[in-house]
């Protein structure tokens, strides 16, 4: 991934839209990846972001065990991988090299970027006091990173049971709303 | 809209691919509508969504103060509707007037349905311990509607600044994910 920071102001417009992403984590050298649709903004600025992790996935442990995570987006040509790292446990399977995706090391949190997805975002957990009630952690964004060789990459959106939405057309209407 | 009750276990696969929505609250006889992507599922059964609301915003006090709303998601159809009603606020504006949308009765909550939108989703707040902090409410959806006439509703993603991704192909892959 050839990538360039990215300005944390404008990471709301990456998450906004509702894309399947992977959620890497590492303790003790070992990294793992989780598959997650279940994803809100709720700042601009520090960006903020919700997620609610399931305290079944083996991910769920290194969070909140390491308050760090990266989010990262895929697009539509990886899809296979994506879904792939949904279906199986990071409690037995080295998911990284099981799918063929490339850890890289990241600015300032332990868990590592997926070279294979156009965007890296750098998270810090800042608030866990609704994890045990609905397993919902409160991220900052702390770096973000593109892979500028991207040109309109298509996210995958997750309807159920193997369904998925591919992004198509893009409009643009006029707004007031940032 | 021609309406079906809809499982409330099927719930996340129309709000977890990320669709702009529309919400709407009611109080004293009058009711409102806002725009919103910061929305995200954090429970199968029962459905229960988070939904994160600026205090800027005129429904904040509604919704606030009657501990009900309904989430309605709009196609791309009427795209520009949903961006006029981000646009506006409602208290000055009645929007169901201004934008050509028509309100129904819902069966369980005081907020009305629209009709123009081929899902609806009755909610009631049910935890509002983030609410100061983050503007996070937490609702159950009660009871939920389509309108069966509609056939693959292609919804709108909000990319930030007047820019939407419009739902384009849909694909199936192998998963064991719910």
């Amino acid at each position: 991934m050839a990538r360039r920071s990215f300005p944390l102001s404008k990471v709301y417009g990456l998450l906004e839209p509702g894309p399947v992403v992977m959620v890497t984590t590492a303790c003790g050298g070992q990294a793992n990846i989780m598959t997650l649709s279940w994803l809100t903004m709720m700042e601009f600025e520090p960006p903020l972001a919700g997620c609610v992790v399931s305290d079944r996935n083996y991910s769920f442990g290194l969070l909140k065990a390491t308050g760090e995570c990266v989010i990262s987006i895929p697009a539509v040509e990886i899809a296979e991988k994506v879904v792939g790292c949904g279906n199986t446990t990071g409690a037995k399977t080295d998911k990284f090299k099981k799918f063929g995706l490339t850890p890289l090391p990241a600015s300032k949190v332990g868990a590592p970027l997926i070279e294979e997805c156009f965007a890296n975002l750098e998270c810090r957990v800042i608030d866990t006091s609704m994890v045990d009630k609905y397993g919902l952690f409160i991220l900052e964004v702390v770096k973000a990173w593109i892979d500028p060789s991207v040109k309109n990459p298509r996210t995958i959106h997750h309807r159920g049971r193997g369904n998925f939405t591919v992004d198509g057309k893009r409009i643009r209407l006029k707004s007031k709303m940032k």
